[in-house]
């Protein structure tokens, strides 16, 4: 190897990205130091940044520069419902629909043993004293119909009906313009067998 | 949207490595600052480190901590060859041969016009003076057999022998291993072109 000592630190770095293997690490180093120094620079500036200055909403566990987040401190939203989801991105979602007006909590993760990845990385204690608070009235379980995001809702769904808290599930079935012959089975069984009376 | 403006500007920072997104910026982000820490403390500082310290061989251009590289400044290396190779990654295969002995010049790029980078980008009248060297006796034009790659081979060419400098390009053909059914007509009408007499 004759890459300088430095160059090779910051190749080995980049490699704590999620999907960057040795390949593309040395693309980016490359890259940041040929072609874009002052983007590196505002990288590793905000990178720092975020270290110092993040932390999580006591109420939500969503990231927060405050203890209690903008959502959180609403006054507008309804205190009553509880809704669970693994990721920040998710919340985005739902709150992107504009027909939830309800809490949060995001677990940061789910539940993947093979990952090493367990009720309390996903802070199960830290919800289950949320969703006790006595303004909640229902738990609304909004985890991926993944196998890990399944297996976390019903670890959820246990761990919340065992304490008599009242626990929902979002709907599965098809999606908006979704076409039964294009779709999955197993969607489509649960199309089945969850069906609605038309009214 | 409800991240907190830190988060927001490491996500917007994260997209000036090369092929990151909007999606996987954001999943980055989050990896860094909720399982990975260290991690991230680790990149922001060598990010730091590696702009503050690295800068470029005066002989070969390549990335270097001080103003000769150890390659360059190597006395057992044959000073009357030199390779002219797009990318550090393209030396560190060559000198991984182990069959090549001489100097080196990395463009740090190739020309692609489409992206702006024309000769003055890829350091050519470093490399013109450098080939100018009377201790040079000849220039082998390494860069991959891309179209960029040819383009830029054929431009160095043009610009050296019109100054009465020896100029070859690395062979082309069948790679080892290399089976005519599954090889593309280009590299095999080549082959074919380019055949040797067996001696």
């Amino acid at each position: 190897m004759n890459n300088p000592a430095v160059l090779e630190q910051l190749i080995s770095a980049l490699r704590c990205l999620p999907g960057v293997g040795p390949k593309s690490s040395t693309r980016m180093a490359y890259h940041l130091l040929q072609r874009d120094r002052e983007g590196a620079q505002k990288l590793a500036a905000s990178l720092q940044q975020a270290l110092d200055k993040l932390a999580h909403c006591d109420y939500c566990n969503n990231f927060s520069e405050h203890s209690a987040c903008s959502l959180c401190q609403d006054s507008q939203r309804d205190k009553s419902i509880l809704c669970v989801v693994e990721m920040p991105t998710d919340l985005m979602m739902l709150e992107n629909t504009r027909s939830y007006q309800g809490q949060y909590f995001v677990l940061m993760g789910k539940l993947s043993p093979m990952d090493g990845i367990g009720p309390k990385d996903i802070h199960l204690d830290t919800l289950l004293k949320r969703a006790q608070d006595p303004a909640i009235h229902e738990v609304i379980v909004a985890t991926n119909f993944t196998s890990e995001g399944e297996a976390t809702a019903h670890y959820i769904g246990q761990m919340l009906k065992s304490r008599g808290i009242q626990v929902s599930r979002i709907a599965r079935g098809l999606p908006m313009g979704g076409e039964i012959e294009y779709v999955d089975s197993g969607t489509l069984s649960t199309a089945l067998l969850e069906r609605k009376a038309v009214t």
